[in-house]
Parts: structure tokens; C-alpha cells; sequence
């Protein structure tokens, strides 16, 4: 049974919710995930997922094999950046091994990725003008230091990337970077579709996969990817400030360098030689020596996704999503509220927009006086994230129903008006 | 009581050696690290730290608050790179607050400094031909990318850098990257004298700290220094592959950008406004999202360094390697070995070099039939890392002296010869 047949028709109880998480077939995963926290609802997994047991367990070990194996650990670790790319390659990627590598942060991924592929290749950069910050400033960076014009593509501020405009943008482009889920939306967009359109256009397209890794199923190889980037504290729960990931298709390693020429991606590492030559692998990718207890919790959060199966994760994200785009519907709409993500569940991944004129406070009153944790992206949305292996039904009809009450009962016009934050 | 006095004269016995540790004022701080490994003599800590009991309980810390606050941790961890960075500088770099982070690795940390000075100012890079490869490789890149000329300096293998020579490699060049301690040989170099050379001959010098920093005392501030980084898995025990940290003399700081526009470094992070503008800060020398659970281990390791004092670890390694020296002339001349570090304990770090020709086998046999673990560096090189934290006056006795032992008694002359080997 999929997840949507249980909330065709008949009004949006609770009970019917209650009903959905009894007939969930990832259910079981919830309490593989340390919780501990009461009454409060926590929908920002699409900021930082949760701590399951097998990241802590993981982490555990690691520090414990470091006590005692000390340097002759590195006999393990010293593939660990490879290993655990294959792992997010098959759980979560579509990626075959020997593609994909977890090291560095998202935003260096993409200044390796990205840099390799404006060396590679003449042309502009292109990038859609709302897409997450650090893409646009790692590329304006790239962009002038390469002598590149950077196009900002402009878009719809609801609905997936257009092909054709991205196909039009990319004519005579080196490079086009776009996110595959946007992080402000939640929309998605149609990798296998755009992707060619991109490359006949005679660029090389680089995924952001940061809200859609762990969250919806990204077909790299299916689409014939060529790069792609991303991190895995969101819906891989590795935790704050874990290792990313980065994804070269294999038929460009020869033609792609790395600009950040470390000793990890060396020929023959130990024998230090003189010259820089990198391996044949995606390996020539790493940098410097990787982040080996982080990297543990990125192995444990692809051995439960694939455990889980992404297919399901899939199943399950567009039914909590379309769950919340229902009671949006039915509980909000009327309050002032419209809704930020795509209509159609093909089109979202796993979080949903609800946007508001007074969003700042009323995100700050459902924290304080609800105990509720969104996020608020400026200026006017409120994202509640609901990463399916640990969100039930229950959890999205409560948030959304503390969410009316608040806004009926006005209590967020009694909340101080936006000022200076941190997250 | 400095560490010298009780050294002087007389043979060199195990029970001299034990005199020494009675005597340590550092001695209590073996017991903060975890051992467990019984008749072992781990002498590898220039490679990989050994593990405390802070840094565990740091690291279980995180990752239990990163269950507990979730995204709300984020009020603290936002500049947690800053304080770790902070710390460090107090504890290890003789540098004041502001100018240091902990963050990436050494290879994205000196990429980006080297990076930014390239920028900043015309003219070649050079780095000693004996500098570690990552330094070398990552210069090599940038030179190219960049096109500069890069001036590989060449040296004597033991004796710490001349003053003159860089100083005359530095007219006319952009940068000069120096490590402060050699990883070969654990040659010291002066860097008060060295400093304003580089400087006069009008360029910027990047120190290389991975063989210093909580070895040896660090005089950044107080020599003028414009850049620096480094690791801190090695006698920082932050773990295996644990944040690394960065140094930007402030004066520098309006004039420096990183090639890398994270959007961690973005004045007003989260209004994510459309264009790349740096923090006035070190700051603007982060990228992504920093890691969080590796930095709680920084955090320990600099506290802990803090307590102990930089001074009194100073004299212990000096101490620690003139024992090492001087069991190598008293026990091991004699069987075909040679110094490869510093007689002056002034010229030295916290590791000594011994050379042989056989020094592959001789490292195997001492892994294997002595448990002494030290590593091996081409061609001839066997490390003994001493990290005066938790090292014995003992140790470094019965690490020689199992050394001799064994070549005395030819057990390496049974090993296989030397393969492709990771450490």
C-alpha cells in the first residue's frame, strides 16, 4: 500500500494521521533516532536531522579505535573517504562505485568540483539567482578569478527549474549549477530531464543535492549527471557539520583536476615525490587528510538509508508533504498563510514552505510558546522539514495544528519583530 | 628544576631515565590520556596523537547536545571556529585572539591563505624542495593557476633553514612557505630571524605548523608572522583528521580574501543576500559549515595544552629528543645509524630522525617483534615523535633500547623488503 491512499478523501483528523503512522512501513525507524525531547515537535531535520543511535554507536567506535589502534588505524581510514562516497552512492545517490567521495564541506566540494569544470571548459557560469548562497558565492569567486561572466538565471519563486530556461541560459555556458531540491521552496527539479538539455547546450551540469540527498531519490547515473555536491547533516543525520560529499562522473575523471592539489589525492601518496600527480580515481578529488570520526557517522547514516531503501524514503516524503500541503489548505489558508511549495508531490521534496507576511514571528512564537521548531527563511517563509524516517503523521498534523491555533489565537503579534539571528 | 640538570654525566641507564619521570612536572599528564595498550611504545605521535580522556568527553559532549538542542546548537556552535581558533592561539601560537580558526584541513587552509597572498601581491612562491607534499603540491597548483613562478628552495636535510638563503629566494617573490619544524627531520627553523627576512625581501611568509604547534612554542604575534596553519591530530590529539587551524595576522586581514566565498564568511550570513561580501574578521577566512563535533575535540585539546603550559612542554621536548640523541650516540653509531635531526636542542622539535640504510626493514622489525611503533619516512629515515604530553623519560630508553637490541641481533635483517605501504 503507498502512502497516499490513506488520505484520499474523508476530513484531516488526527485519527486519520494516527492511522497513516500505524500502516507506515518505515515506522520501525523512529526509534532508531534518540528523541528524548517531550512535547516538542521538531520539523527542522532539514536543517540538522536527528542523532540516531547508529551515528552515536558509530561515533563511539571510531573515537574508541583511535585510542587504541592509534596511527595503524589509517590501514582502514585511508580509503574511509571512498568507502563511504560508494556507501551515499548506492543508498542514496544512484551513484556506481568509484564516483563519489565524503570529505570537506559542501562549499569546498563545490569549489573543487566547479573550479575543475570552469578549467576544463570555456564559457559562463550560470546559476539560478535564488539559489542557496554559498553556490552563488563560491561561484562569483570562481567567476572572477576565471575572467567568466556569471548569468544569475532568474525563476519562479515556487515551482522546479524550467528546461527550456535553463537550457536557453546555458548556450555557449562552461558550467550550470543547480539545486535539485531548493532549499527555500522545497522544489524539485527534473534532474533527468534537464540534465541533457544542459550538456546539449555544451555545459557541464553540477547538482547541489543538499535537501534532496536522503530525502527523495537522485538518479546521477540514470541522468547522466556529470558533477554533483552535497551534504549529509540534513536528511542523512550525520550531524553538525559532518563530512559532504562530492559526485565526478566517471567518464570525466581523466579530464577533470582538482584546483586544490593535496596529498591525499597524490599518485603513490608515501612516496612524497616531487611533483603533483593525481590518481586516475574520483580519489584525485580529496584535499587533505580526511575527517575520519566524522566519516563514521556519514557510513552508519548510508547503511540505514539503505536499509530503509530511498524508494520508500521517497513514498513516504511526498505523503508527509502532501499531508502538510492538505491541512495548509484546510487550517491556513484562511489565516493570511499561502503555500511556498509545488502543488504536485513529483515536484517537492521534503519539506514545505508555508509563507506568511508576519513569518519571523510567528516562527519565533511557534518555537517559544508552541514547541515547535521550524526554520524561518527570509523574508517570508517558514519551512517545516520532514525527513521520513524519523517524522510521523501525527508529528506533521500536531505542528500544523499548533501552527493554526497560534496564528487564530494571535499570539505571535505579542513577538518582538525580526532583529539579528543566527540560525 | 629544568629537564636538562639531571641528564648531565654519568651512563645512560634505565634508572636515570626513571629519575627523569619522578621528576616531571608534566608527568601527570600521562594520565589523561588513554593507554591500554600494554608492553606498546607508541612513538608515533608526530603522526597521530594519542587519545584523552577530555578529548572523548568533549566529543561525547557534542554529540550528545547535538541530540539534546538539535538546530537550536547553533547558537553556540556559530562561532565555535572562532573560539577553538582562540584557543589555539593562546595555548599553542603565541597568537591573540582574532586572528586564528579551526577549520577544514591543512590543505583547503593553506590553499586558501596561499591563495589570498598570491592575490594580494605580484611575484614568485617558494617553498623549500624537502617541505612537506602537500605544501608543495598545493604551491605547485596555485603557481600554475596563477601564473608564478615557484622557486623550490633547496636545503641541507638536517640543519634547520638558513636565514640568508630564504631571505635571498624571497626578492621578488609573492610568498614563502616554510614549515617550522621539518616532518623529516625535525629541524626547528628560527622564525623571529627568518620572519623579517621574508618580509624585507618584500613577501609574505605562511609558517607550516603541523610539526609545531603544542611541540614547541609558536611566536606568531611576537615574530611578526603574516600567515600560518596547521594540523592539530598530531601533538594536539584532536583526533585522526581533526579540523585543522589557520593564522591571519590582523593587519593583514582588510587586504586578504579567500578564493574560496563560503557562506560562512558572508557579512549578515543569513540574509543571504545576492552578492559575496567577506566578514571584516578572520571570519572571512571560513567557508561551510564548520565541524562541529571535530572542533569540540580542538577545544579539549587546547584547554588541556593551556594547563600545561607551552614553556613546560618546550623544555620536555628538548629534553625528550636530547635523550633520544643521546642514546643514539651512546647505542646505535655503532650499527650503521646516523643522526637525521639537530644536535642543539634549540634546532630541534619534539621528534628526532635516526637514519640507517636499512631503515625500512629495521621499522618493520620494530612494529612487529619489538612493539615499538614509530613510522618511516623515505629513503632512510626511521621518526621517533615524542610528544612530551604523555611521553616517559622511560619510554624513549626502551624504545632505543629494543632498537638496538634488535639490529644487534639482526631481526630486521628477516623482514621482507619494502612495498606500497599506506602510513
Amino acid at each position: 500500500m503507498g502512502y497516499g491512499d490513506a488520505v484520499d478523501g474523508g476530513p484531516l483528523t488526527r485519527a486519520h494521521a494516527a492511522q497513516l503512522d500505524r500502516a507506515d512501513r518505515l515506522g520501525r525507524f523512529r526509534d532508531r533516532f534518540e528523541h528524548g525531547d517531550g512535547d516538542r515537535i521538531y520539523v527542522d531535520g532539514n536543517s540538522l536531522g536527528r542523532l540516531s543511535h547508529d551515528a552515536r554507536a558509530a561515533l563511539q567506535a571510531t573515537v574508541a579505535e583511535w585510542g587504541t589502534r592509534l596511527v595503524t588505524g589509517w590501514h582502514d581510514w585511508v580509503d574511509l573517504a571512498g568507502r563511504a562516497g560508494d556507501a551515499l552512492g548506492a543508498a542514496a545517490l544512484g551513484a556506481r562505485p568509484g564516483q563519489a567521495l565524503a570529505c570537506d564541506s559542501t562549499t569546498v566540494n563545490l569549489y573543487k568540483l566547479a573550479g575543475a569544470a570552469v578549467a576544463a571548459r570555456a564559457g559562463a557560469i550560470v546559476v539560478p539567482a535564488d539559489d542557496f548562497p554559498t553556490d552563488r558565492y563560491v561561484l562569483e569567486g570562481l567567476a572572477a578569478a576565471h575572467g567568466r561572466e556569471l548569468r544569475m538565471l532568474a525563476g519562479d519563486p515556487i515551482a522546479p527549474l524550467d528546461v527550456e530556461a535553463v537550457a536557453a541560459a546555458a548556450q555557449g555556458a562552461a558550467l550550470v549549477v543547480l539545486s535539485h531540491v531548493n532549499y527555500r521552496s522545497g522544489a524539485l527539479t527534473d534532474m533527468a530531464a534537464i540534465t541533457p538539455a544542459v550538456q546539449t547546450a555544451g555545459a557541464f551540469v553540477l547538482w547541489d543535492l543538499c535537501h534532496s540527498a536522503g530525502a527523495v531519490d537522485v538518479p546521477l547515473d540514470a541522468s547522466g549527471a556529470d558533477l554533483a555536491v552535497g551534504c549529509t547533516y540534513k536528511y542523512l543525520n550525520a550531524g553538525p557539520g559532518s563530512p559532504a560529499f562530492l559526485y565526478v562522473a566517471e567518464r570525466h575523471l581523466p579530464e577533470l583536476r582538482s584546483p586544490i592539489q593535496g596529498w591525499f589525492s597524490q599518485a603513490d601518496q608515501f612516496a612524497m615525490g616531487p611533483r603533483y600527480e593525481p590518481v586516475a580515481g574520483v580519489g584525485r578529488f580529496l584535499a587533505g587528510t580526511p575527517p575520519v570520526i566524522g566519516l563514521a557517522a556519514v557510513m552508519a547514516a548510508a547503511e540505514m538509508l539503505a536499509e530503509a531503501g530511498i524508494a520508500a524514503v521517497r513514498d513516504k516524503a511526498a505523503a508527509l508533504t502532501g499531508l502538510a500541503v492538505e491541512l495548509h489548505d484546510e487550517r491556513l489558508a484562511g489565516l493570511g498563510f499561502s503555500l511556498g511549495t509545488p502543488r504536485a508531490a513529483v515536484d517537492r521534496g521534503s519539506h514545505v514552505s508555508l509563507r506568511h507576511p508576519d513569518a519571523w514571528r510567528i516562527c519565533r512564537a511557534l518555537i517559544e510558546h508552541a514547541n515547535v521548531i521550524p526554520d524561518f527563511r527570509r523574508p517570508d517563509s517558514i519551512r517545516f522539514g520532514l525527513p521520513p524516517l524519523y517524522t510521523r503523521f501525527t508529528d506533521v498534523w500536531d505542528a500544523l495544528d499548533r501552527l493554526a491555533a497560534l496564528v487564530e489565537a494571535g499570539v505571535h503579534e505579542r513577538m518582538p519583530a525580526e532583529a539579528a539571528r543566527v540560525t
